[in-house]
């Protein structure tokens, strides 16, 4: 299934993709399924399995007239994998890590399918990074890699969006100011389920900034892979259904071009995986007070 | 005020400490109150008004039977800084930085007082640090320093607890893995609202390891105030109410004694800051499935 957020008259809602390529509005078609997406996730394969049926039956809503909002707009975790392509940490200059470098945006940094992301002003490096974005579907601590798999609900297109001043300048070495500016983490449009997905370690991934492709590669470039990290993410910390996971990013970012190349206002992003649709956001100049 | 936020039969709820120090459960003495401490800080100075008038008319409940969490128990943000206190940057061996340095911990870190905190299998080297903690009480972006302090609604005492081997010897080395293990971020018992606080500027601040004193210092050595720290966030990301600001830690820790002290089961920290009340935890061995 492809599952939506999206904005309407009376607050948030989820909806699917049917076979018409409509969204039907999963509490309109059945009034006993959640409003939102964390809940949805949080009632398993019963909701799932009830979902599908409601996709099914359901009647399609007017698409032209819907604003998306991320999958999972209010995440309690945006969890974040650096340097997980060989290639890209070749190209970042440093060895590849002998176990996932975790890092982390905030909440606030969850931005939308087609929503403008603002360069900020106090930064002159920002930078692009397709990703494949993990989605847990069920409470977790302490699993298997063997486990793993069946706590994770799906998969998302993801933009790991860098200002690279902040990121690698700063006192401290910490890159979590560079990576958490507002908008920064936009993701979507869809939530793949994984029964939809198949392998997660087999799938595209290109970057394209105004039309010119800067990143080409595949998730089987992964060091460690989505089984790895759920397993050693949920050694240091519960994870809970709606939380995600940026998984890292291939060659071919602006910071290690020669020259290199930053985003600037106009710019738009297409972040494409394969079986997961596109993501695409405009960079737009921040107006400030 | 003091406010807290305690475990009823009903869920959780919220509560203010009144002139006999006993507790009054503010929506049982007005149910136009909320029951929950993000929603009351949302509101602003005419909730908080209300609250002080709901804290003198309501009645004590039985504080012997009250389970106590987390001032707020699920913040959005765990903000922290790191080398706040120029003596624990020396200690650290690292210079005082230039400007603040940013890192978090996940809300599945939280954790209240008198809980015990669970030592990771997986870490030999945790350590305690006592911070004050900010409260932020409305949503903001770019302040002044000047205007930051209108947008705190408090303080509470903290405890950063930091696992040193994942915080410090990890490839990439971020210490996001070492400081977010769940419960690794106590903090309480009281949320004391900034009028009672005055200058969060020139408070005592104490670790007490099994009695003995390990760190006595002020917060008039913290490098960066809480004014400067609170404008230079509010650069990065949009703060919401209930977002929570570990500020540092000043020098005593154990991984810089000789020989290092690290915790271990049974162990008690207590930190205790001036006008903000007294943070007591127990150390406790993982018991892994």
């Amino acid at each position: 299934m492809r599952l939506v957020t999206y904005q309407s008259e009376n607050g948030s809602r989820i909806a699917g993709v049917n076979a018409q390529g409509q969204l039907v509005d999963l509490n309109q078609a059945d009034s006993t399924l959640p409003t939102c997406m964390k809940t949805l996730l949080a009632g398993g394969e019963k909701l799932l399995s009830q979902t599908a049926d409601a996709i099914n039956k359901g009647t399609g809503i007017d698409s032209s007239q819907v604003k998306l909002l991320a999958p999972i707009p209010n995440p309690q975790k945006v969890m974040c994998i650096g340097l997980n392509y060989a290639d890209h940490a070749k190209e970042s200059g440093v060895e590849p890590p002998e176990e996932p470098v975790l890092f982390n945006k905030f909440p606030t940094a969850v931005a939308a399918h087609e929503e403008d992301v603002i360069l900020p002003s106090v930064s002159t490096q920002v930078d692009y990074e397709a990703e494949l974005v993990v989605v847990i579907g069920k409470t977790c601590k302490q699993v298997s890699e063997t486990d793993a798999s069946s706590y994770v609900a799906g998969y998302c297109t993801g933009h790991d969006v860098s200002a690279r001043d902040w990121q690698l300048n700063k006192p401290g070495k910490q890159w979590l100011s560079g990576k958490t500016f507002d908008g920064f983490a936009p993701y979507g449009p869809y939530l793949v389920t994984s029964d939809e997905v198949g392998d997660p370690g087999n799938l595209k991934v290109q970057l394209r900034l105004n039309g010119e492709t800067m990143q080409d590669s595949t998730t089987q470039q992964l060091i460690f892979g989505i089984p790895e990290l759920v397993s050693y993410l949920s050694q240091i910390c519960t994870l809970l259904p709606g939380d995600i996971i940026f998984t890292g990013t291939p060659p071919g970012v602006g910071m290690a071009r020669k020259p290199p190349v930053f985003l600037k206002p106009g710019d738009v992003c297409e972040v494409e995986i394969e079986k997961l649709g596109t993501l695409r956001n405009r960079f737009v100049a921040e107006e400030r007070i």
